[in-house]
Parts: C-alpha cells; structure tokens; sequence
C-alpha cells in the first residue's frame, strides 16, 4: 500500500511504479424512433446473438457525450442526437459504471455495424424480453418507459430492492 | 490496431496482449450545511493550498454513490447523505469523467483528513472563488447554486460557450 493511500496496488519491485487499476465507463443510449425503441443483436461475445442498447467503453479524450454518439454510430450505423441522461448503473462486481443517455435519431436510417448482428425498432410489447444481453438493458428500458415524455427528470440508477441488492426491474408491459 | 477495432493500442509484440487504457472516473459532492457549503484545502498536489470539493478516483469494485461517500470521509472527515447527481462533467483532454452530487451530513462534524489542510463551511459570498483548485469546482458551486431548492432537475454538464469551448461559469453572487 503506497504510503497515504487506503488501498493496496500493484507496485513495481524494480522502480516503485504504482499500476493504478480503475473502473470502466461505458457510455450507451435509448434511442426512440416514434414509439419505438432500437436494439442491436450482439454479433460478438459475451452474450452474442442477445440484444442490447448501443453502448461501449469510452474511449481516451473522449466526452461521456461524444462516446455515446460514437457507438451508436459503430454499432447501429445510427447519427443520434442525445436528449439528457437517463441513467447512471454502477455495477461494482464488474467496476463499471454506465452512463445511458435518452436519445432520438438526427438522421432518418441505421444499419447493422460491425459488432451487430441486427438493428432493428421495436414496439414496446415486442421487445425481446427475454433475449436481452445484460440486466442494465433492462433496467434502461424500464427507466425510458417511466420517463417518457417528461421533459426534466432526475436520472435514474440501480434498480435496488428493500435489502439493497440489485435486481432487474420486471418488463413493463 | 487490432482487428475489428477502431483505435490504435498498445500490444505486447511477444504475446498479443491488448493493453486497454480508459478515462477515469472521479466522484466528489457539494455538501450542503445549512445555507453554507463545505470545502477542503488541498495538503497534496497538484493544486497544493487551494479549495476543492471532496472528491477523487473512484475505486475497483465500488459503486460511484459510495465513491462519493468515501471520498467526503477521506478528504473531509463527513458522513455524507446524497440527495441526487448534480453534473457530469467531461475532461476529455485528462480523460475524466466527474460525476459529482448534492449531499448533506448524515451526521454532525467534519475534520481535515490526511489530503486535507483545512475543511470548512463558506457562505456564498466568502467562496474563495480566486483559490479554487480546478475549473469543475467553479462550475459545481454554481450548478449548485442554480439548482438549490428544486427537488427535481436535470443533471447539468461542462458549461459551453457558443464555440462549444469550456469555460468555467462566473461566480453568482
């Protein structure tokens, strides 16, 4: 434990390099087309073939903002416009946090990129429910179905139940 | 680059290894006391004697809410209560993302920790707005101040100007 520091890293024996390891940031949105939402089809591991929101890891020297235009664009070959943040998931077993924007398209059209499998919109009853790739796809799209139409709203984060362990919230049909 | 990949990184020519490096993420809050907020002078560089938020990297395993908990303990000797995210600001030149909230003592007192020279509570007229450590603190007191009251808001980001440029706000007085 480096001296003044609370935890214990990774230091070079050699020349006392401290190798600082730090959680992740992925950076995603739900993107409305009218009533409905798009999914992408997961055309790489894990949970490939499930569907989930355009959504990665934010890159160096890249805005939370700009990283969730650039995804949407590598995965859903969509030009978005974001629409404020829905929702910040913490997801400490993997040390990730997520930043998931509300977002409509800026240009009409999308395509499978490379990651995906599939594009395509969805009616609310007609998501996939049970082919969804990761619990916080879930979540977002509970957390965009509570928001829709209010302009000011405060972001949401996990879903918790009364113990304060994370859940998935049940689809809202 | 590896393949399928849209970024150059650094891989070990002996065994392919895929060195990832990310943004960081920071988590501090503006603790409110009464009508007074609390700031902590900095014992440590960079920015070593000036006014600062309790904030800093948020660790492996640890949700950005607790982050933010943890850090008002460390710097400022506070057991903290959140009350909402204030503002995401992105650094993209330092790759940081801040994620910083509205809190309140959970309990009474406050002391300097070991990174701290001196914790104290300022009305909004005595911030030391000329001996403030980094642009975002500016720009959190004044998002504070601009959503103190409102139960309900949207969180607020970098401030921009019409060029797009960062630019810290002036003090609201």
């Amino acid at each position: 434990m480096p001296e003044g520091d609370t935890h214990e890293r990774l230091i070079c024996r050699e020349c006392g390099f401290v190798h600082y390891e730090n959680p992740k940031i992925v950076v995603g949105s739900v993107i409305a087309v009218g009533h409905q939402v798009l999914l992408c089809r997961r055309a790489i591991h894990p949970r490939k073939g499930y569907w989930t929101l355009p959504a990665g890891y934010l890159e160096l020297n890249e805005s939370a903002g700009d990283g969730a235009l650039r995804e949407a664009w590598e995965e859903a070959r969509a030009r978005i416009a974001l629409d404020g943040l829905l929702a910040v998931y913490s997801i400490p077993r993997i040390s990730q946090v997520q930043l998931i924007y509300r977002a409509r398209l800026a240009e009409p059209g999308f395509a499978a990129g490379p990651e995906s499998e599939e594009v395509a919109l969805f009616d609310w009853t007609s998501i996939p429910w049970q082919d969804l790739a990761f619990p916080s796809v879930h979540w977002a799209l509970g957390h965009f179905a509570e928001t829709r139409g209010q302009e000011v709203f405060t972001p949401r984060s996990n879903p918790v139940d009364v113990a304060g362990a994370e859940r998935g919230p049940a689809p809202r049909l």
